[in-house]
């Protein structure tokens, strides 16, 4: 199949809208991704013909919710390359996935002294689960740097895993650098050592196909916003000897068998980890959002995006006022930048959206690196299977204007 | 203003369906609500033409939904009337709130041998979080039963109140039997005597005027997709005093000031408690949904349903081969019952649903009632204020089709 850009844009309403009467140029998507039509109309529908509570309904509304909702579980599962759809837990993203790691696996198992190592690339969602376990338990948190190049080399992070090493979190591509980063390597030593192994896949499974059987990893979070899915939706695939040494994180209604006053049963995995009423529309759209990917193809979506990135890369290089950060030959389609002179990244954030170019400044919840990187803030452009190499001229447009007025 | 139950009605646009070929009769609302059309066009519209993340974004987008995603708590937080919408933590449900409570606020604090008190008739969500501190911690879970009649002596819950009591959970109204309870005059109580007292109002908000400062409790959950708003919406309201014992719960972007490597500081409450990217299209859903209630009156709707409640009691009552569960003076529009004869409660809503009933069958996450009322399950009709007397007249038909089925 052949990758259509423009019948893909096309896809995604919002982006044929003006922003400050300019056409949108839509650099966020390190943040979050827009959703296409069929996404929008599948939460359309479920509101408006389709919705009930799920599980136990009986009823026509609630089968027809559960089996559209229990769906997603199984194109989880294929999109990931799980073995098994039991090996998915749903829930509302990364943060709540590692936290329920943190919370339902780690907390019970390590003791002080234990250690957890993280790269300086890690986003704030797999660094504070963690700090967590240091500040109430003792456990200590070993850093790994990248080079000078934003690339992480698996060897450091291999030889930072000691005898009391317990566990690996590490995220497969940088929010900020766009480092793409060899998990499996990774992955391989530490389980040769008898650490597991979890992986932030929030930014990497949006733009390349992930396979969780090959990487082997115990624990891969997704975000299901930032994969073209409605907010509020996601899912963490769990290898299920992890699951079986896990305890519930949250608890309420599904994720048991029997509630008596002195004991209580749980369910089975994967509901065991799945409390409440799930998120249930969102995750139907999510389902819809990844065959809409898998549809396009995720090896077309890669290769789009590394034209873009490629092009990008060029044309960025050619402003020697501009600082890039990370130079990986690895590195997707994120560019975080400062300007030399007085600029803020706010102030070029801020001129960039007059001209309807969205893109974040700050600290893209990534402080470590940042202290790192000795910069406060950056500016991100971050690109997505509907932007064009057009979007980057763009911005190039943009940034030369913001030379020259802070210049 | 007048209560317009046909323009209501036909605000839903679900509710013009058929279900089986016959039109639908929507009575499980104590398990979700349905949508009304401004909730849908809000995702809609949010999706379509004003997505980005929130919180720090700085472009056009990312103000806009940060807008009307920040909106969102005075919203509710006029809906409760709380003082302060900085009183209102935003998550996806009543399930979350409460485990936050447990985590965040009893884990930290309780100590072997410390009491809760509960009654019997919670719902799984309002049991589960405490039975983690019985199991993980050896606090004792005190259980305060209903009378025949379903109600709940607010005296009952005040006696089992001892000094080794640190939190009363209760519910504000039975999913399963509609009793209503007087939470203030228990909170008053526990207070006196230094006990927190939490608030299960899921099922309330939905039914009645809700005045968290009346109550005075210290905590008060609430889900979003039983307020007729989207699913994976919900919030929960914590006094300010309690909110500062507090320790963070799901570590994440967004709930801290300042990581570094071997230390972290937490941002202000409320944001300390909501970590990482919310669910902001479900959210801005739920702040419309929660206007409309309020547009057409919670007294208004709260009299619709009195109206509803006691003609379906009549009717009900009429049935002497069925034994429906509750008869509490304050009981809400929601009816529990089984029916004489070998016929299962889900055999009951499997043969409703063929005429287009939605009941559900079950426990009602509330097993530990199911205990105390010597029934495996029950079929469940619950009502909302699109509800009609005729619908009620159909579930009548239906249930006397029933009792000649399986009579």
């Amino acid at each position: 199949m052949s990758f259509d850009l423009s019948r893909i844009r096309a896809d995604f309403p919002i982006l044929s809208r003006q922003v400050n009467n300019k056409p949108l140029v839509y650099l966020d998507n390190g943040a979050s991704a827009q959703k296409p039509q069929v996404v929008i109309d599948a939460v359309t529908q479920a509101y408006s013909s389709e919705y009930a509570n799920v599980h136990r309904g009986l009823h026509y509304l609630s089968n027809l919710a559960t089996d559209k909702y229990e769906a997603v579980r199984g194109k989880l599962a294929r999109f990931l390359n799980a073995a098994s759809e039991e090996h998915i837990v749903l829930n509302s993203g990364t943060t709540e996935g590692i936290n329920l790691v943190a919370y339902g696996w780690a907390m019970p198992r390590f003791e002080a002294g234990d250690e957890i190592v993280l790269s300086i690339m890690e986003h704030h969602a797999n660094i504070i689960p963690w700090h967590f376990l240091r500040e109430r338990m003792g456990v200590k948190l070993t850093w790994v740097d990248v080079d000078i190049n934003g690339d992480l080399d698996p060897e450091a992070v291999i030889a930072a895993i000691g005898p009391k090493t317990k566990l690996v979190a590490i995220t497969q591509m940088s929010n900020v650098l766009g480092t793409v980063v060899d998990v499996k390597t990774i992955t391989q030593a530490a389980q040769a050592r008898g650490v597991a192994v979890l992986v932030d896949g929030s930014q990497a499974a949006v733009h390349m196909a992930v396979d969780v059987q090959d990487i082997a990893c115990d624990f891969y979070a997704i975000t299901g916003h930032k994969l073209y899915g409605p907010s509020g939706s996601g899912a963490i695939y769990i290898k299920p000897e992890r699951m079986a040494e896990m305890r519930p994180f949250m608890g309420g209604g599904d994720m048991i068998r029997d509630v008596g006053r002195e004991e209580v049963t749980y369910n089975t995995p994967p509901m065991m980890f799945e409390a409440g009423t799930p998120g249930i529309v969102q995750q139907i759209g999510l389902g819809v959002a990844v065959d809409y990917m898998m549809g396009i193809g995720m090896q077309q979506i890669a290769a789009h995006e590394a034209s873009i990135c490629a092009y990008a890369r060029q044309r960025l290089d050619g402003l020697n006022w501009l600082n890039v950060q990370g130079h990986s030959a690895s590195k997707g389609a994120i560019f975080s930048f400062t300007l030399d002179g007085a600029a803020h990244a706010h102030d070029i954030s801020t001129v960039l959206d007059k001209k309807g170019i969205a893109v974040r400044a700050g600290h893209h919840c990534a402080q470590p690196l940042m202290d790192h990187l000795a910069v406060s803030a950056t500016c991100r452009a971050s690109f997505a299977m509907y932007n064009t190499k057009a979007e980057v001229d763009a911005l190039v447009e943009g940034l030369e204007f913001c030379h020259e007025l802070f210049g």
